[in-house]
């Protein structure tokens, strides 16, 4: 296939779009692969369009690989399905919503669970048609509060979901692990460095869960990853290693200690190295809780909760929620105090907790044995040496203490670092919250009903467009791994002699007839306009039709290394095959 | 590549689907290639989703041969441009209109002829840059009153919609005539028989235009053809042959008759000829005037007009109202009598219209010289022998009278018949609507603008999986023309020993080693349940592997024909090779 730029679709800009904050915006806008049609909303010109289809084909490929089978839905998807499981009002804000002439509502799908679970349970029924694995490659639409980045963004997105059905819980593992592995070869194949970081399961419920992130400054994802090994997770998810419990045996008794002027950890730890203790004490030392309120779905009432943490670390709401999910959390308010008198602020103990019936977590480093400074439920007053196991007894572990760089990575190697990545793909092990909604069952074996159990696995097909382009980029323009580029070979005719723009010509058809995709520069511009677009469009390799051409060779030319080879002419088509194949 | 029936998500029916009308409805549902999903709109399932491709990929090959440039914009489209062409606002009810979460408009695109020219516009501002023709292939969505008929009229489909800009007449019309050859082609490899029918341009505005029907008494769209030519257009778009002009010298003076308890044209027509006028008349001989009231856009008054018609025929709303486009037409109400006591209801003539200043304009039969019986302007009252270019003059014609079976064919072979289609295809000379609206212009070589010139050419191509199966099914099943069928060979293993599956999975494998395209049914069921299915299923070329196979033959069945050959096994691939080529 040959593309000629002279009729070529494709104004290339000299300049950066005023509105582009990341390098992948910035360069396919320049390099007339995407325009903006509406915020979050873009059109993909020809280059872009075949990128994007280059990486549908991977993805493609891959999914047919592990047997799943592509089907197609609406996105303008009917009420009913999405009230059923509660997501029609969970959404909110986030969903383009439609009413039509009849005044049906409809929205435009984010995501397909609910129809997918609904189609199977249409077709299937018995345990001999399971595990079934369906997938889409779809228009997708959310309305983002803050589209941004271009295709990073977007509120108008091709993504691929696939969900899993299985009739037992190892069948479902069996399903996520096959995705798993598909979407390993799928970043590979598209040239993406990236990390599998450990999820929490977000809204949609359930269990295993983990996101595959494109490592990039310019993503929006921030997760943690280990100086020392593979591990890498969530803020969210991560699990705070619990030191060993001790003896309580030969721990001091508790001491309730006067502490006037000590508003803060800082100040109360100044104090009691003051008072002396016999042994110096950190803000570590010193157990800080945290009184909120939670409510489960459907419940009209708010519940008390204490969370303990260790003094030197703050409460991290995004992963206290997470860890409370699906219940709501909020923070107290001046009358639940007034309400519940033995709360008594800033200094709130375990014990005045334990002793009201209030349901109080502590920090995995809480463990039996330790023993802390903490409120003594009593204006200026502290205890010390409160041990964990003796003198109080949680209800039990929860993560909810910020996550800092350099605290031990949970598995035992290394330490925690931050990073930041844009979410490429996504696979949940997503159990039976969609298939208790809509009670799709197989019968089995023995005529009773076996509750099926689901995945759900998502790759964002346009968003990769941009990842890819974050990644392969450099001051000249985009890089294009192999496997994504718009074409294999962009010749360059660099002259006007109309030799030269014969041999350009002969040289593409050669390379055409072998199946090479050639991108041929035929216009009547500058070499350098020429050369300037090359770098821009991206192609990776680039062949120069000039002054050569007189005395038999041509200048093939790495875009990614920079390096320049000249060949002859003779021998361009073999030495270019090769290089495409490779 | 093979697909086992034993993993394909694939539940044929027995039983017809409550809702559907048509048979491509009917068999597509049963067979197991859509499932509705909400009203006019469609889930494809696997082997749905490959016949939608094929026919994908027909097009897109054609669409390419021809210079067209693929691209792809979005479907939620913002309002601004269709303001500016008004489109936002003549759709009423027709689109689908979405608010954002800031309040700003959108609409699912039903087309896209907006965004298309802003787009060139954007990219293109030199000559030097026509022609470019670009398209996509791509999801649409109208809210149509009464989606029907399964794929065949949907809220939710898949078109491709193209758009040629060229500098000058003669562009476009070379634009139009390369999208109307690739469509003879595109329907030609899908198998479908069509008929290409002049068209009036509809509310897209603009002059040459024509539809691509698909032959089904189960199409919406009314068309009538020759039945001596290939003379076929839209009744819109029908223009009645004129008569010759004929001398005025000689006609007898207009005399007019008392003519009381004369209601209808029947009646009028009796009483004259039983008085004595030495000729006997028809209705065909009377002159019809028929008033309505016009109003072009953006006018607030409306304007009286007389159509005139002879009396043997009724005026056809639509036909004149298309004859007036962009004018809005409606019928005279009692008001408009009073107001113009020229007009005497049941008498009135072209005289008083004429001589009140109202325009009048005639249907192309009423030729200088032709003599008239017509109202005289006086209740009880009529005219005869009121000649044409002597007693009055119509200020031009108007295609408004009924067409009728049995007239001739404008192309002067043959005579009119009615027929039925499903409008599979559409092309457009738009002119210059949309780059007026949008000033697109090209920098001409005197360094003076352009404005370019449009063409909008459409393919239905989700309509068309359905227009496929209208034209190409029986008793049994669906019956796939090869281009489009979601697999070449069914193999089909009837019987429960080991070996016939073994066997079947041996021939699969060696024709997936050659391309063939496999459906392998290795179900565990009877071979009735499998004969049934495949006969509903479609696939052009049934091979029966069963008892035969001891003795070393297969049978192959030809699903259109019913054919069957036993073929010895060591003959089959090559046999099934070459049937797969034809």
């Amino acid at each position: 296939m040959i593309t000629r730029m002279s009729s070529l679709f494709l104004r290339t800009l000299r300049e950066d779009p005023a509105d582009a904050e990341v390098p992948s915006h910035r360069l396919l806008v320049r390099a007339g692969y995407v325009r903006r049609v509406a915020p979050g909303g873009y059109s993909w010109l020809p280059l872009g369009l075949r990128v994007l289809r280059n990486i549908e084909a991977v993805i493609r490929e891959e999914m047919d690989g592990i047997g799943a089978q592509e089907i197609q839905f609406p996105a303008l998807l009917p009420k009913e399905p999405y009230e059923a499981t509660g997501r029609w009002t969970e959404y909110g804000p986030n969903v383009f919503r439609v009413v039509d002439r009849k005044g049906a509502d409809y929205l435009l799908g984010p995501t397909h669970e609910e129809l997918f679970a609904l189609t199977v349970k249409g077709e299937f029924s018995s345990y001999r048609d399971y595990p079934v694995m369906l997938y889409q490659i779809q228009t997708k639409y959310r309305d983002e509060a803050r589209p941004r980045a271009g295709l990073l963004r977007g509120r108008e997105f091709v993504m691929k979901d696939s969900y899993s059905f299985d009739l037992d819980d190892a069948g479902l593992a069996r399903s996520y692990a096959l995705h798993r592995d598909a979407y390993l070869r799928i970043f590979e194949r598209l040239g993406i460095d990236y990390a599998v970081v450990a999820a929490t399961s977000g809204a949609m419920g359930g269990s295993a869960s983990e996101e595959f992130l494109a490592l990039a400054d310019s993503g929006e994802d921030t997760y943690v990853r280990s100086t020392a090994s593979d591990y890498a997770a969530n803020v969210e998810a991560v699990v705070t290693p619990a030191p060993p419990e001790q003896p309580v045996a030969d721990k001091p008794a508790a001491q309730v200690h006067h502490t006037p002027d000590t508003p803060t950890i800082d100040t109360l730890v100044e104090f009691l190295n003051d008072a002396n203790l016999g042994r110096t004490v950190t803000a570590a030392d010193t157990l800080k809780n945290v009184l909120v309120k939670t409510r489960m779905p459907g419940e009209d009432e708010w519940t008390l909760l204490g969370v303990g943490v260790p003094g030197d670390r703050e409460v991290d709401m995004k992963r206290l929620e997470a860890a409370l999910e699906p219940a709501e959390v909020a923070l107290l308010e001046e009358a639940d105090f007034t309400a519940n008198p033995f709360l008594v602020k800033g200094y709130v103990g375990p014990q005045a907790l334990l002793a009201n019936g209030v349901r109080y977590l502590v920090d995995p480093r809480i463990v039996r044995g330790t023993a802390w400074i903490t409120g003594a439920d009593k204006v200026d007053h502290h205890v010390v040496d409160l041990v964990c196991g003796r003198d109080f007894t949680p209800d039990g572990t929860v993560e909810a203490a910020e996550v800092r760089e350099g605290d031990p990575s949970p598995d035992g190697q290394g330490e925690l670092v931050t990073a930041r990545g844009i979410e490429i793909g996504h696979i949940f092990q997503l159990g039976r919250k969609y298939t208790d909604a809509f009670e799709v069952d197989a019968l089995g074996p023995d005529a009773k009903p076996v509750r099926i159990t689901m995945g759900s696995y998502g790759i964002g097909v346009s968003r990769l467009v941009a990842a890819v382009a974050e990644q392969h980029h450099d001051d000249l323009g985009l890089v294009w791994p192999r496997s994504v580029a718009p074409a294999d070979v962009h010749v360059v005719v660099a002259g006007k002699d109309e030799e030269l723009f014969a041999g350009g010509e002969r040289l593409a058809e050669q390379l055409s007839g072998h199946g090479v995709r050639v991108l041929l520069d035929d216009r009547r511009a500058t070499p350098g306009v020429k050369f300037a677009d090359a770098e821009l469009v991206g192609v990776p390799t680039i062949v120069v039709v000039g002054r050569g051409l007189a005395k038999g060779v041509v200048e093939v030319k790495d875009r990614a290394t920079g390096d320049r080879d000249e060949v002859a002419v003779d021998d361009a088509v073999s030495h270019l095959r090769e290089l495409v194949r490779r």
